[in-house]
């Protein structure tokens, strides 16, 4: 079994597949069972197979996409995977030092208990059951919507294709509310809706997929980072070009690191564009306006495409930040950063709204040419078209119902109290972790999570290089296994050689998270008890 | 202007590549102008940009992913660009020869007016708004079937993500209405929900890049095909292996032919797969159980994993053709066979039912390597998980109501008489077809299209020649922009050298049919006298 040595990520993957061997190499000891025993059963049938004089298969893990073996995605990763076989192990009565499994490992908000807006249900209800347009219990401005999607879609029935970027009419409110919230002009034809953000992220990064002088192509991504990013770049062979976030700067970003990184990477790669994720995830930073002018100024230097995930936009929770978008920001700039090419994307999956599993999002394409945004739209439409019922739920984020509308109130009941309530959690997550042995965390301004740094006793170091795991994963499996709380190791977005860490969730209900925490520093203490 | 050299298409597609640019430069007049328009838009906004002393922009035609230049996808090609725009024409008042755009091109149910399955709808509308559970006039059936959906989500919600592969409990359904189809033992564990089926068939192709001793992977695929499998084998740079089906045996599939194609293949790739569709897109047979075998005997023979891609199973109209599915006379075939790995690919965009925007569908995978099912499953998990939606819906199409059941007898009732009147149109239009000059129809055995053949005079092809058109694209834009009826020329889908034919989709609603193809048939006389 492979050992492992700490710090394992080194301070600029080199290369996608080197990132990913060592991600691979840094699995736990899990992953590498799970793997093993895959293997075995996969080599005793195909022996099998043979003994009745059968071929092996035709697929085989040595003879697949090299790239997919290699991609790694932390938040659905061993860990989880453990969580689901415990959650089972707990339904048939198996004991355990606790009832249930606490999945703070993914920004899955109904999953934890929080409740639909209203609106948001009504009109995808009205949408996929028309005989609710009769109910008089349903306002009359969530039946207008409901028709106005629906006259928007062929044969008035969601049921049929939209077009591959989606229905017209919520393409063109994604542009209004685009242009109000930022104060230019914003066109339907360049908004793209997807199955929430994943979907368009990944078909443009799909775009870059293009050597220039023998060179692989790079993207910046920030580290730590949303494994999306590092997934798909993997599957893609592309190569991920790591820029470190500053934790002692409440995870700031620092163009001299950006430089560092790119004058790096231009080595052996070219790189072509770079991911920005404002709120961050999952460090929960907020840019400022000035940090994001000067991340234009050098995108606009270098020729960087930018990627501006700003899907957590309505979770700001600082009182001291303020979300700008960076389309908004680069057309203030003028002249020339307002000509230069970007996208951004947004989800109806976090929010207030949190409709994760309905699979809504739309990207808007800034300054792109039309022949790529063709490319790109051919590219999208031999899947046809995104989800209809997620388009229609993201209607609802881009257009919700106005002051003088009659669900109007209880929209903004809703939504205020969803958005209080994170940020009170925010609050006591960071407050909580603070004052815990070990422990630091930086203020939550924005977006799900928490992205505490762990100091870790020599000890448990020891301990987990001898499981085959990295520290963090080995405490978050002993965690796991002690407490039932699922939580996703640093490692698996990147973190600086030598620190620890971990994100969690801010989305357990208040009383449950408070549980939570608790749970969490009894452990800490034994944990430390033990490895001191 | 590239000019145009009919016949167009090599008898074997020496490579993705060739392919794509034969199939690129028998792009329409229409295509080639829209390009050329775009670029220059592009050129004229880089050349403005460098008078403001601003770079290029970072993504341009030339420097973007070269396979998704190359990929076309006919069913929204340009000439449904070019019916979109007619449509827009006609809002704004612009007189044509015709007052709607008949859209023929795409098998869209409920765009061409096919209401929505009663039953289906009741059970999305509970699970999108949950206050429909107090309504009376549902029937219990559905209440149980929403509740299960919904006790399967985390948290209760349909806005909570699913596991990449799916909802537990709908992937049980699955497994069972299988096994209850085959007769042979299905597992959840086996079975991945996806948005529509081309999610799956996407995720599958994926892990099939590899190259095999330096030679690129290649799939084999029907000619004429259905260009989900055209474009994607593109996007991925593999090698598209066309086998011709027979149109002189009711689009028959003959091994001799097969094995010929792959032969071909041989000297320059990698075959490790061969698609199968079942009733044929665009078609429309229905193999025999013979044929099946002999395939699967081929498939094993020369180690081909097979997709059997089979959404249109409950679309057989023809009584002497009976749907066998490939699962089921892989497993009746026994040893060696039965050990042999495939997938099975469903979808609830198609049948009775048509929920295409809906996105849902399934894959089997059929004695598939652990460990290859593992890296599948990751592969997937990074896009988070499909619609929860889709999901619901797709259970409903695997576990309709049953007799006991209060929902039993209106869906029957609905099901029976979306089949009874597709199955009237498939007759109208086969024989309508074989009633005009120059055009012949095989009998419509299943699935939604006819792929008529049609004899072009010597004149049209020059005159094709001269727009720089391939004759069939050349036919189908006339037939566009006199009558407003949207084909798909059977360029798109491949057809044999000097042969033309087009697809249409047996869906405009029955008055509806009747007009189209008397329209239809008054162009071709004219297209005739005009071209003689």
């Amino acid at each position: 079994m492979a050992t492992l040595t700490a710090p394992f990520i080194s301070h600029s993957f080199r290369s996608t597949k080197q990132f990913s061997r060592i991600l691979h190499r840094s699995s736990t000891h899990c992953v590498l069972n799970f793997r093993l025993n895959n293997s075995i059963n996969c080599l005793s049938s195909t022996r099998n197979m043979s003994d009745a004089a059968t071929p092996k298969k035709c697929l085989e893990i040595h003879n697949i996409n090299p790239n997919i073996k290699t991609m790694e995605y932390a938040v659905r990763g061993p860990l989880v995977i453990r969580a689901a076989a415990i959650e089972k192990e707990l339904e048939q009565g198996v004991k355990k030092p606790f009832n249930e499994v606490i999945r703070a490992n993914i920004g899955d908000c109904h999953a934890m208990g929080q409740v639909p807006i209203t609106f948001i249900r009504q009109v995808l209800g009205l949408c996929v059951y028309e005989k609710l347009f009769d109910d008089p219990s349903i306002p009359s401005d969530v039946k207008q919507r409901a028709r106005d999607i629906l006259n928007g879609c062929k044969g008035g029935s969601l049921g049929s294709y939209s077009d591959s970027t989606g229905i017209e009419v919520i393409r063109k409110h994604c542009a209004e509310h685009i242009q109000r919230r930022d104060g230019f002009p914003s066109h339907h034809d360049d908004i793209i809706l997807s199955a929430g953000a994943s979907g368009s992220i990944k078909a443009l990064l799909s775009l870059l997929r293009c050597d220039i002088d023998g060179k692989r192509p790079g993207v910046m991504v920030p580290t730590p980072q949303y494994p999306l990013y590092s997934a798909t770049i993997a599957e893609f062979d592309m190569e991920q070009i790591g820029y470190y976030l500053d934790e002692s700067k409440h995870w700031g970003l620092d163009v001299v690191e950006l430089q560092r990184a790119i004058n790096e990477a231009k080595k052996h790669s070219a790189p072509r564009a770079i991911v920005i994720i404002n709120p961050g995830n999952p460090t929960g930073q907020v840019l400022s306006r000035d940090n994001i002018e000067e991340i234009i100024k050098f995108a606009y230097k270098e020729k960087l495409f930018i990627f501006a995930d700003e899907v957590y936009q309505d979770n700001i929770y600082d009182p001291d930040s303020k979300f700008y978008s960076f389309k908004k920001v680069l057309f203030e700039m003028g002249a020339p950063y307002n000509k230069m090419d970007m996208a951004s994307f947004m989800s109806c999956s976090k929010g207030y709204m949190g409709e994760c599993g309905i699979r809504g999002g739309y990207c808007e394409l800034i300054n792109v040419c039309p022949d790529v945004k063709a490319a790109l739209n051919k590219s999208i439409s031999a899947q046809l078209c995104p989800t209809t019922v997620g388009q229609a739920c993201i209607d609802c984020v881009v257009y919700p119902p106005q002051p003088s509308e009659p669900s109007y109130d209880l929209f903004i009941k809703e939504k205020q109290g969803v958005l209080r309530s994170l940020k009170e959690r925010a609050d006591m997550v960071a407050h909580t972790f603070n004052s815990i042995e070990g422990f630091s965390c930086n203020t939550v301004q924005g977006a799900m999570y928490a992205f505490p740094q762990i100091r870790l006793p020599e000890k448990a170091i020891e301990a987990a290089k001898k499981a085959s795991q990295t520290p963090d994963t080995f405490y978050a499996f002993q965690l796991l296994e002690k407490t039932g709380i699922c939580i996703v190791p640093g490692s698996g977005f990147g973190q600086k050689p030598g620190t620890y860490h971990f994100r969690t969730t801010i989305l357990p209900q208040k009383e449950k998270l408070k549980e939570m925490l608790d749970l969490f520093r009894k452990f800490h203490e034994n944990f430390l008890k033990e490895y001191k």
